[in-house]
This record gives structure tokens, sequence and C-alpha cells, in this order.
């Protein structure tokens, strides 16, 4: 079954927004056997969407587009897909419930114009959005698939899992599929881990192994094709065993794991809960932890003390520590991670201390970060440094603190778990 | 000048990489006045690769691809480019002792084939490749202009910046250029925004205007189209000032300018501080204004207070407060803007309690957040009601905190700005 995906929208043409939804889209196509063999991506224009359909068309048997059912006038991939297929559409009064409700939830009215989104071809079916006003549309024409997909990418994501993935596996059934599991590796590069890993990448043509950068950490995608799911699965199983030969030490988890989600299973798991001291990472450990949901139970608070001030006066850092040792030290490192466990009562106290750039401060290196985790009765810190931008190293410091104070966590629970 | 690229690559198509390089690419060329109207991708295949090359070549007159020019057997896009032209080629000894130098610094034999690398089409010229073995290739073929770029983006990078460029601004002079302007709104969303300024989308081609949704807020871009950059910006000063008159409220800055920029300039200028009280940000409003350099100067830290306990503990919220209105109240709200202003010794305090889903809690609808700024002598608060996701819902609430902190400031030094 062979499918091109359409992204619509200007801004992708004038390089304002990197086009993650093919990426999204072609991932999870592949993995359930689709195979994706060109995308195109074109701008809000009637004329040459019109003749990139047509092309579509001509070579592929399902074709999805992303983008161009919004409210606005620039919004016109329904209205060319309707064209192309010489399709009439009506209003669908359970759609434009929806809309009026959404809006009136913000407590606003809808804009009249927001009625477009409304409209449905003749004969298509719809796919409910979960996560904002335009639906997807399903429409058949001419033996092909058109499925209309929304451009926010968290749009996307919802009619994707909660419907379409169903209905495009129930409808072509039985080709055969692709299986792929992520890999994610800290404390280790994209090119030292291709360098520990050649042989296997060289000799490996099912599954195949592929290494990436993102979001400060390494991963290894291992993509395997097979007749199903049980043999593809098993394929991968002996694939991650011999990676987790060569890189165990660096693999901390496996598809959409977080290290977040990963040090909240953990505190759930011992009944234990955590606070932090940030400076230089301004809050984002903390947030990286609260975009899981539930963190509410093992996550009690923070204390971001971005001057030397609030880290005496709030955290009680002693001042001749300050003094002696600056800011950027262990000693107050581990002041701090001691100090907030006390603070809010929790059984860790993580504590990040540094400086995330572009300018030095305290006469000390830029990217010289020190991260504490405090116990009952024991404290421990690390050194780091990070050579990346502000925004890239703030993102890594919180990652390693969470890091940590998972490896603490599982070596100061050892002795228990073994106990279980 | 209309261009098309063209991005070889099955890694592309399974979704193993993001397509970064078309971005790159496509911000460049439209800045440089070129037409990018069509991206295609397509899998190391050469028949589809053919056809989509003749596609290109009905459709464009500028045809850039990127990827496989690589020295394995899935790189084709030279070999097939040449059959599209019907194009010899010659071994060129210049690029081959390169290959054979840039191995021999590494210590090893240069593989056989990598030959095949240094094969150039009759006619061609030669874009050096400074940062890797395959160089690019610029090849003129009925009227048509094909340029071969490697795909690691490092290596695009490096001969886009250092030679053509400036081989197509001198080859493609005085086509004109395009320029672009981002304006951000905040508190309004896409489709209220295209409903208000439909008249003037309507009539307008050029400068063209698009809006759309990116990250919490509504974007609108002007682009204008002109022989030179002064009349384009002029063109777009002239649509601003349209924008202005109709929008002027929610607009709130324009291009690379953040909400926590803005609000750390404007605490710079008038010489004051921050701090902030989260709960179901969970830090992430702290960790958006630390994003930018130099926050240090303003910022003074956050108390991030995500049980009762540390709200009464910390921020020493009445516990009466607490029992009688519950965290999610404009009482608790006000209560802990006020004492995090004292706590840090912030001229600003800037508190948000709320939920952020996806589940409810104190038997409060599930996105609702109560947002407070405290200054010298006035405390304000505004309720707020979020439909997202957790993440999206967070992101949206930190990002409506820096809003109503730089409307809070902006008003309170109204007087001041005025006698400046």
């Amino acid at each position: 079954m062979i499918v091109e995906i359409i992204s619509t929208g200007t801004e992708l043409l004038l390089g304002e927004i990197l086009n993650t939804n093919f990426q999204y889209l072609s991932q999870n196509l592949n993995r359930m056997g689709f195979d994706v063999l060109y995308e195109t991506t074109v701008g809000d224009n009637e004329k040459r969407m019109e003749e990139v359909l047509r092309t579509a068309m001509e070579r592929a048997d399902v074709i999805i587009t992303t983008g161009g059912l919004g409210p606005t006038r620039g919004d016109i991939t329904k209205e060319t897909v309707m064209k192309v297929c010489s399709r009439e559409g009506y209003l669908d009064t359970g759609i434009w419930r929806k809309i009026e409700a959404y809006f009136a939830k913000r407590g606003t009215v809808v804009p009249s114009n927001n009625k477009k989104q409304a409209i449905v071809p003749n004969g298509a079916k719809i796919l409910e959005n979960g996560a904002g006003t335009a639906p997807g549309i399903w429409l058949e024409c001419d033996g092909k698939t058109f499925i209309l997909l929304p451009g926010p990418p968290a749009e996307v994501k919802d009619i994707c899992e909660k419907k379409l993935w169903n209905i495009m596996l129930k409808k072509f059934a039985g080709q055969g599929i692709i299986l792929s599991r992520i890999l994610r590796l800290r404390g280790i590069g994209e090119s030292l881990t291709a360098e520990i890993i050649d042989d296997l990448i060289m000799n490996q043509t099912n599954p195949t192994l592929a290494i990436y950068a993102r979001r400060g950490e390494t991963i290894i995608r291992i993509t395997a094709k097979a007749e199903n799911s049980e043999i593809a699965g098993t394929m991968i199983e002996n694939m991650q065993e011999k990676l987790m030969k060569h890189l165990g030490k660096y693999i901390y988890g496996a598809d959409d794991e977080s290290l977040a989600g990963i040090l909240g299973r953990l505190l759930l798991c011992h009944n234990a809960t955590i606070a932090f001291a940030e400076s230089c990472s301004g809050g984002l450990a903390s947030s990286l932890l609260t975009d899981i949901p539930g963190s509410s139970e093992y996550f009690l608070g923070s204390a971001v003390t971005y001057t030397n001030m609030a880290k005496n006066k709030i955290l009680k850092v002693r001042q001749a520590t300050l003094d002696k040792f600056g800011a950027i030290s262990s000693e107050t490192a581990c002041e701090m991670a001691v100090n907030v466990k006390n603070l809010f009562g929790s059984s860790y106290g993580v504590s990040i201390t540094g400086n995330a750039g572009p300018s030095a401060s305290e006469d000390k290196e830029v990217g010289l970060v020190y991260i504490a985790i405090a116990s009952k009765d024991a404290v421990y810190c690390q050194k780091h440094r990070f050579a990346s931008n502000r925004t890239e190293n703030k993102l890594r410091i919180a990652l390693t603190a969470l890091s940590l104070a998972i490896d603490k966590i599982k070596s100061e629970n050892k002795n228990t778990a073994e106990k279980k």
C-alpha cells in the first residue's frame, strides 16, 4: 500500500517551521507496514496544491495531507481535495456544536469563519479531533483514499492515536509490518555511539540501526520488517540484547520513556518524595518532572534560587560557604540539596548550581555545574561541564540532574529491591 | 526564479531523521528572493527518483537535491541526475586526491567504493565540501539548473555558506527579494485574528498575510516581494501599521522577540526585579524567563510549591485560606504573589495556582488557573481556563503569567515612562 504525504503550508516553504508531522506520520506508517514512498510540501496556493494532489493520485494509494484545515482564508486543503474529487460538502451540526462548545469553554463566541471547519465532504468519514477544532477527514475517491489532517502536531497525534491508526490497520490489514524500537542513551554522544557499534551497523540489513541526537540525548532506532509483530518483536529483542552488551551502561530507557517518567515511577515505587533546589537550570528540572501526569504524588516543590541572597535566606546556605567557595561549588551544592530536602520534608533533595552561559560568573568557566543529591543521611555531589548554548545547556543540566537522581535512588534502594 | 528542493534518502521516508536541511535551505533561499514552491522527499530508488526529477524539471527553474552523494550503493542521486540529463562523467583527480588525504588524516586507506564520489558530470561545476568527502555539483541542463548537495547538515551548510550562496546571487541577480516579518499576538486565537483582519487578507497580494498558531501563541506573517530590501521594508512597515490599528492590543512583539525577553527588558528598564510562586506550572515560567541570557539581573528566584504544605510552610499562605478557599483560588493566588515578593525581596511577585490536567483536583474543573501579580502596594489576580493537554496547558499558563506581568508592569510604570 503506497502512501504519499502532502505537507501543506507556506510557513513550511519559507522555512519558518520544521516539518515534524512528516517524521511522526512516516515513523508510524512504516511501523504498520505502509510504504511511504513520497512526501511533497506545497504552499497554500490552489493551483499548485491541485497539481500536487493530482500527481499523488497517479502514484500513491493513500494520500495523507497535513495542514490547511484551519478557519482562515489561507486554509484551502479541504476545499482543494473536494475540487480534485469533484465532491460537494455539507455543514455537519455535530462538529459545529463541538466548535461552539470549545469556544464556550474559553468564554468566547465562535468567530463566524470557524463555520468552514464544520464543512464535511459528502460521503466522508469524520476523524474526531480531541485537541483542537478541525476534525480530520477520511475520503475515498476513484479507488484512492484521502486522509486530511490538521497542521498542529498535537492535533495530528490526537487524531492518529485515538482514531486513524485503528481505522487504517483494519482497512489495510495483512500487508506485513515494520516494527521499531527506540533506545535512549545518556552520557554518550552520537559519534562515539556510532563508533562503538560500527560493526553491528555495517553488517545489519534487517533489523536496521539508526543513530541520532535529540533533545539532549542520543537515540538508537532498531527497525525490523517481518510477517507479523511477533517475529519482528523477536528480531528487535535479539538486536537489543547485542546493543546492551556494547552500550548497556548508557541505555536508560526505550521508546517514550523519559528520564522524568522513570524518576517518577522510581519514586512512586519506593513511596518516596523529592524536592529541587535549582540555580542555573532556572526551574527546568522541576518543570520536566511536572510534565508527568500525577507527579504531585512525589514532587513536593522547588526553590529556584538565582541569587546568593536567596540561597542564603530561603535555602539557608551559610554565608560563610558562599563567601569562601562561591555559589558554583560542591560545598554550596551539598548545602542546597540537604537544606531543600529539610525545607520541603521530602525523602530526597536535588540541587543544581552553576553557569549555563553565555557569560562567566565568579571567575569560573562557563558551563561548570555542580549537581548534588541528599537522602536521609547522605549527600553526594557531581561536577559537570556543559559546552552548548544557554538553552541547550539548561536542558542537558536538568536531564543530568534527573539522571543522577535515578542512579542514586536506585543504588540506595538496591538492597530493598533485591529482598523483594 | 522557482526552486524545488528534492530531499533524497530512505531514512527520511522511514521517519528516522528530521529534515532540517529543507528548513535551512528554504529559509536562506527565501531571504535571497527565490520562490521555493515545492519540496519533495523520495527514497534511494532510481525509478522513483527519476520520476521526481522529471516532475521538478517541468515546474521549477532551479532544482536542489540533498543526500545520496555518499560512497554506498544506496547513494544514487548524482547517477540519476546524470541519467535524466543524459550526461556522462569523468573521474576528477583533484577530488580523488582530497578523498585520499581525508582518509589518510584518520589513519585509514580509502575504501574503493569512495571512488564514486570523485566522478563529476561533464560540464559541471564543483562545489567544494569543507566538511566531508562528497563535493556539491552545479549542473546546467535544458535551461534548468541542478544543484546537488550531500546529506549531512554540516556539509550542506559548509558548501552553501562558503560557495553556493555567492554563486547563486551572482547568477540570478536582479530578481528582487522577499522579506518577511512575524508579529506575535497574545490573548487572541487564530480564528478571531483572521476574522478581525479578514478584509485586509482578502485584498492583499503583496505583501501577503498568513495567520497561524505556534507554541501557545498566534502569529501573523507579513511577506513582501520587492526590487530591494528597502522597498520591501517600507511595504512591511505600512502593513504593520494597518495591523496595529486593528490588533494593536494583542501584538506584543516581532520576529524572534519572546514574552520572556520582553518581560526581561521591561524589568531592566525599570530597574526592577521579579520572583515567581509556581504551583501547576511546575517551574516552567521561571525556566522560560531564565532562558534569556542575563536574566540574573532581574530574576531573583521562585518557590515551586506543589503541595498545600509547601504553600503554607514556605510561602506562608495561611492555613485558613487554604482550608476555606482551596489552593486553586484567587485568595491563595494573591497570598502567594504577595508572599513570594516579600520572601525574595523583589519588586514584583507573580503566582500561578491551578490545575494543568489531566485529572481534576479540589472538585474544581481541569484547566482552571489563577494568576496573580503583586507589586509594592497592590495585588491583582486573573482567572483563566485552559483546555489543551497537560504540557500544552503548562506552556500556555506560563506564557499567560509572563504576559500578565508585562501588562501590569507597563501600566504601573506608565506615568514614569510618560515623564521620560
